[in-house]
């Protein structure tokens, strides 16, 4: 098959296991889950001999196939699955069909482009800060991180368990409700009847970022949905989420780092770096931090948070390669997106009608995830018919 | 009143907000309670001057004085809850009433102690890692460790959020139930039916202290209940735990420790300065294990894990002013209560037929604590007529 995106890394053809709500459906997985027989490589080009070639499918694959569907292809990946641009020094960098100087968005670049480009109707992705929220904010198509803890990791390269993920990314949202539904346990679905604006979600954006969430109101409105503004110092989430990511992505790399001493892009190796300085006086007070948010930032059980899924749409490739700019790109993406992943919320970025794109993120209570995708279905066809 | 075993740090009369279930009772709180307009000294000469004088009673302080309860003195603490012997060398040590040369425990030393010696039916203690359940099982009374995050910790002292809870020491179970349940929220109440033995628990521990958990067993079979040996491998657990914990500690005092140069304790400042140089990989993989650990230790709904609440009786408080001694003894105990403060599970420290007293140790499932202790009822009526 044709990949003019470099969306994919490899291309497969691993069958169906079984006949399900799936069958005839082809996807991509982000070359961070496992297939037997061939190579995890994480992003990195050294990383698949730390790993070992594995003798399974990752849990979410494996759950895949079993549903009926098609594995085709193996995507690119944030190297390590850490960092939000795309951008791999070594493999390439998957390139945005919707914004031709833009980066893809990160870490599950390939799996987002192979998406927005057509190669595929759905792809496995994995979210710990915001990795497959932001490359579909980016890309212009709907991306899903479920509750944390929902969904088996099995067979995932970890980069922060307690933050860890399996996503999925698609277009059609009755397509990735119908997958979602395959991979998680059976859930309530609650109707969500109110929605939060987080005001310093908008603080942090572009005009069309926060267009692009304001639009979104007569719809709610329209819904019956009764809808407050709400404050989170998304500054101080953000901090104890990167101290936290970093403490434990550290955790899992160190050994291997400093054993193999592997080729690292610049970021990655950088972002590394100052995790290792990290001192246990502010790792423990991130701790008992996100003990308290993690309580504190579960909205009532019927109420959502409505944000930007990204502070602007994809920013221009070369802009990023100043490491200052790239910080300042991280920090700001990190605001929006720490929220879901602090509080271990179900959240979903959506397209909006601004153009390029950029998405609009929902995020519900723990144990929503249904519900929220129940509701992003009625948002798309609400946004066709605009 | 009369305090010939220095359980007190000051006396108080507290009366009564309100009449309830402990109307008539008169109850102590460990010196890391806060009491409006007393200092909370947390076991260290100046620590009240960080901490102000409380305008408001700790939210347990307050829920027992409204339920009828009046409080009658502050305990003796180990220097910020953060050490097992009790030896506070600011402020002097409980004398163990049962024990004469023996250490009373911590770090709830003078709660024990004060109950142990009938100067009240109920007190006040914390537990983050075994500090209730230590100074009962070596001062032969009850000791309660409640299931993580049910009763709220307002207005005490934090040593490890993660860990920490509010427990109860009493010499009655009827008493203890009670009083339990004026601080818990509604809960349910299985019948617990299952019985782990942890085998590891058994073999760190001394003869006298294996032979009152095998002196449980007829009781438990009499009861009907399925009794199976289990392995834990507690060096592991109590290695992570160790870790989190002095990370949590260090994140709390290290400003103060940094500006005010307190006095402290030696063996404190030990524990301190060994939670500081924690680098962040250790840290990293410690909350990686801890996030397995609180899955994997929680036991079956309605089975319990026992094992001792300590390895021996209470050892000789000369032994322990050797710092290596100190230290295995720190390492073996934490071995026994690691269990409970990991895996966030109720845990009840019971006193046994041994003599010097050596306690046994249930541990149930997240959310069984009123099970657990109406099991608790049985036992010590069975207890009592052996």
């Amino acid at each position: 098959m044709l990949d003019p995106w470099g969306a994919y890394i490899e291309q497969l053809d691993i069958p169906p296991l079984a006949s399900g709500p799936l069958d005839g459906l082809r996807f991509a997985a982000k070359d961070l889950f496992d297939v037997a027989g061939h190579p995890t490589r994480a992003g990195n080009p050294v990383f698949a001999e730390r790993w070992g070639i594995p003798s399974r499918h990752a849990w979410a694959v494996e759950a895949l196939l079993r549903a009926g569907a098609r594995l085709v292809a193996k995507t690119h990946t944030h190297e390590l699955a850490y960092g939000m641009t795309g951008i791999n020094p070594h493999f390439g960098t998957p390139r945005n069909p919707r914004v031709p100087e833009g980066i893809p968005g990160g870490s599950s670049s390939g799996s987002a482009v192979a998406v927005a480009a057509g190669l595929v109707p759905l792809a496995l992705g994995s979210d710990t800060g915001g990795s497959v929220r932001i490359p579909a904010s980016f890309c212009g198509i709907l991306g899903f991180r479920p509750t944390h803890g929902l969904i088996p990791l099995d067979g995932v390269v970890p980069l922060a368990p307690s933050f860890d993920t399996v996503g999925l990314l698609a277009r059609d949202p009755e397509l990735l409700d119908r997958a979602a539904r395959v991979l998680l346990p059976p859930l309530n679905t609650p109707p969500l009847k109110g929605l939060l604006l987080v005001r310093e979600g908008l603080e942090v954006s572009t005009p069309e970022a926060q267009q692009a969430v304001l639009d979104l109101l007569p719809f709610f409105e329209r819904l019956g949905c009764r809808i407050e503004e709400v404050h989170l110092d998304l500054e101080a989430i953000r901090e104890v989420q990167r101290i936290l990511q970093g403490t434990q992505a550290w955790g899992i790399h160190e050994d291997w780092i400093n054993r193999v001493h592997p080729p690292l892009g610049e970021d990655v190796a950088h972002l590394l770096k100052l995790a290792q300085a990290l001192s246990s006086g502010e790792i423990g007070r991130a701790m008992i931090e996100a003990l308290k948010l993690r309580k504190e930032l579960q909205p009532p059980s019927t109420c959502i948070y409505l944000l930007p899924a990204t502070p602007s749409s994809a920013p221009p490739l070369v802009r990023l390669r100043s490491s200052e700019e790239a910080l300042a790109f991280r920090q700001q993406t990190l605001s929006l997106t720490c929220v879901a992943s602090m509080g271990g919320l179900p959240a979903v970025a959506a397209p909006s009608l601004q153009e390029p794109p950029v998405g609009i993120q929902l995020v519900g209570p723990r144990g929503s995830d249904l519900s929220l995708l129940e509701l992003v279905q009625r948002y798309m066809s609400h946004l066709q018919h605009s």
